[in-house]
């Protein structure tokens, strides 16, 4: 059974197992949207029973022993070596989640499922209620759970650390001290453009204040997925925008749905969750056809995808030239409210500089702070150096010096965030990573199309756009984060054109 | 091995594999809501392979050998007997279900699964083009894979026909004889009131087309789901209302969700479109709480449902005395558009009578006929007595014996309903029997509440609400239709009821 044509049908058989794995988690993944935006309160434990059913059969198929063999057999057959790029990293990928998935015990995957989905609900009402109390024993529970996957993962991956397994999860190959190494210039970089900025006189912000009727602000969201190519409305669309708390991006290829939030005097806030969910959304729905639920089919890493969000939402959709075309339409939307508003005006509020205590509203400069903060706390805990007891302390110490805000409750502060509550610990990194990928992103593409900011104000997104599904939703997971950068840039993890970014951008905004 | 422990183990082991597909059950319905009424449109070949994903998953565990093991150690025990009615009735259920789910050759499965897909498609294409011909050949084929199903499922069920094996599917122990003998009388009562309504003045109904915009009557929706009691608001919904084009419920207990559709120049369509799939949901949401999950926790059969759907809409939903608290909202809800209208000429209207050529669009008296003509060609498809050849004209002659009225061309004929497309016999008598049903209810009702009437108007809804779910909802699955009929009324079945109510009603609202 090692005549090539063995090999053929093993990888067949192979991609054939990944193709239901996709297809499977992506009606899951229905689930949780729904549980997120249409779902009645009252199936809120149906729904939990409902995701460990889903969790309980994906683990099993995920862990069916015919992979294994399959990847065995594959790997071990002589003519491996024949096998092209693509292939190779397919059978990569597959037996790095094979071994993975084969190594949590079922008991855990499905403890952990129901956890999640308690802790979720009980964070939600402990954040309404302003009661960290209410919250932290679940909250601890959960972590605990979570470092029992740490530790079986810090194994098969081969991490130094539990907290770098998890790292591993969200962006493969990369560790907490390469972490380190990027964050600590970035904090003094993006400290010294934040003192150069408190010593400048404030913009004008008061009309991002003014009331917007949420069915004005609606079609402001419709007006800005038109823009950037992102279809809602036509026969063909292949996403929709839905409303909650706290906007999100789920799906894969032909469904991709994004989530926003209105409030009537703050209509930003809905024009840049469009944006940058937006920016997640057109990654997953230009990953290549070809590969479609293979596994270089998906898309890289959590800090690629925020590169896309980000990149979207700021680098593109805070500037003048973004807006050229766009802030007539929405002047023209919301009826006179900001006839008295020049487009400059608005450019210079909309990028507004301000140590604030909610990271979701962060500006581009201070969100690298607030990541900073969740990733030391997250190293911390996993070192046992401090307690869920002492964290929303310690959470507003660092605020206070870190950004000079005072938390005043534990709603704007250590539960403002979902991701604890859902268990996901080592995925704050991404965030920063993403503005780091973004200004080398920015960098290449800069150097590809010289006058691009030129072709925004005479084309629209489109040209950007094209651009970005050349150059980097094209290579699906071809690439771990460090690699892809390497391929697309030619260059190693650098922050430096990050903080040029910025300095270029602040320094001409603020005249200083 | 055969201690009463053994017993209890097994028993308990069962109920958990029940559990597990209730569950499961109830995710894979939330993908076809989704589909129906959120899902972006280029998603629809990404959702057929989830549904597919999920179809084997679940098949795979309806049929697991364990449940036939275990169900065969519960029945073979010794101590089987000291079994409670709810514990051998849960038996039952899952050995009727297993049977059915094992005994079926997985080739025929498919077989039929590709020609429904096939024929709902031509169906589709054929009603469009007025083209019977185009459709004959697939609606036959499937037919004849019916057969097929129905020859199996006569000796798996121990039916005398394989028609009646069909008919069991939805109304079990139901047969075509005690069908024919409901149905003959209620045909000769139905004409008789028609033929009085024929010979009396008509009501004015063209404030029916006056134009509601569909906000309005988005609230107006809202307004009757708080009065029936189907909470789709508070903190502790377990309902919502959706839009599609044809409405539906879905859901079972934490999680039942209706839809309805809106028309501008026809409010009244959306109005009983809520009451109606209103009555089904309060019927799964009513279900007795301690037997969730397990066979005898479902709703009983698609008549029983339908008997709720109906007495909601019909016998509560058009009465004077239900509107006398909802039309003041309703005329206020519509701002002044039915100011000119008073409540009697609002029910008149509402129950106006006229035979009609669509069946979904008929009113409760004539509706009978057309489920009559379908039962009728039914079982003579079944019998070989007719061709699919000689259907068409049939099912016109028959549309002109007993409604009087002219088929012009087969859209609005044979073709009119998608059950025989989507290889559904014996599904149709269910429908009126809901009728029967719910006449039948009607006087047990009126026996134990003889002021109902009056409570309707002092207290609004909530006491038949509660008179339903104490005697209807509250079994449950735990009988069959027919003894779940005399356990409700102590009666066998019969029609006297419900044609009584009917003339009672209608000698009143058109004074003959």
């Amino acid at each position: 059974m090692i005549s090539p044509i063995a090999l053929k049908k093993d990888y067949s058989s192979l991609m054939e197992k990944n193709r239901e794995l996709f297809i499977g988690g992506s009606a899951g993944a229905i689930l949780y949207w729904d549980m997120e935006t249409k779902m009645p309160p009252r199936a809120v434990n149906l729904r939990s029973l409902q995701l460990a059913f889903l969790e309980k059969i994906f683990h099993r198929i995920q862990t069916d022993p015919e992979i294994g063999k399959l990847i065995t057999q594959i790997t071990n057959h002589p003519d491996y070596v024949t096998l092209n790029q693509h292939q190779k990293r397919n059978v990569q990928l597959s037996k790095k989640s094979y071994d993975e998935n084969t190594k949590l015990p079922e008991e855990l995957v499905v403890e952990t499922a129901k956890q999640t989905a308690l802790t979720i609900n009980i964070w939600k009402k402990a954040k309404a209620a302003q009661d960290y109390a209410m919250y932290r024993p679940d909250l601890e529970k959960l972590f605990n759970l979570r470092v029992k996957v740490a530790e079986i993962f810090m194994d098969v991956k081969g991490t130094s650390t539990p907290y770098n397994a998890l790292i591993d999860i969200h962006e493969p190959g990369v560790t907490a001290e390469s972490i380190s190494n990027l964050f600590t210039p970035m904090r003094n970089g993006l400290i010294k453009i934040i003192d150069k900025i408190n010593n400048s006189s404030e913009p004008e912000t008061g009309f991002l204040r003014r009331k917007i009727p949420i069915a004005t602000q609606r079609e402001i969201s419709e007006a800005i997925a038109v823009e950037i190519g992102y279809d809602t409305q036509t026969e063909n669309a292949g996403g929709r925008i839905d409303e909650t708390e706290h906007p999100f991006t789920t799906g894969y290829y032909d469904d991709v749905r994004i989530t926003t939030h209105y409030y009537e005097n703050r209509f930003e806030s809905s024009v840049f969750a469009v944006l940058h969910e937006g920016g997640h959304a057109l990654y997953e729905q230009n990953l290549p056809a070809d590969w479609i639920y293979h596994p270089i089919g998906l898309s890289s890493s959590s800090g690629i995808h925020e590169s896309q969000s980000r990149m979207v939402e700021n680098i593109i959709g805070r500037s003048p030239e973004f807006w050229n075309k766009l802030y007539p339409k929405l002047q023209s939307l919301v009826n006179g409210t900001l006839s008295d508003i020049t487009i400059d005006q608005f450019i210079r509020g909309i990028n507004m500089v301000t140590p604030s205590k909610i990271r979701i509203e962060a500006d581009e400069v201070t969100y690298g702070l607030h990541i900073i903060i969740r990733f030391e706390i997250e190293q911390d805990l996993f070192n046992g150096k401090i307690s869920f007891d002492e964290l929303p302390q310690i959470w507003n110490q660092k605020y206070e010096e870190y950004l000079g805000v005072e938390i005043q409750d534990d709603s704007e502060g250590v539960m403002q965030d979902t991701h604890w509550a859902g268990g996901s610990y080592g995925y704050f990194p991404s965030y920063a990573l993403g503005n780091i990928y973004s200004g080398m992103m920015l960098d290449k593409m800069t150097s590809d199309i010289h006058n691009w900011k030129d072709m925004l104000v005479s084309k629209g997104f489109n040209p950007v756009g094209v651009w970005l599904k050349e150059n980097i939703h094209s290579h699906g997971n071809l690439y771990d984060p460090i690699d892809l950068m390497k391929e697309i840039t030619g260059k190693d993890l650098t922050v430096k054109p990050f903080i040029s970014y910025l300095e270029e951008k602040y320094s001409k905004l603020y005249g200083y």
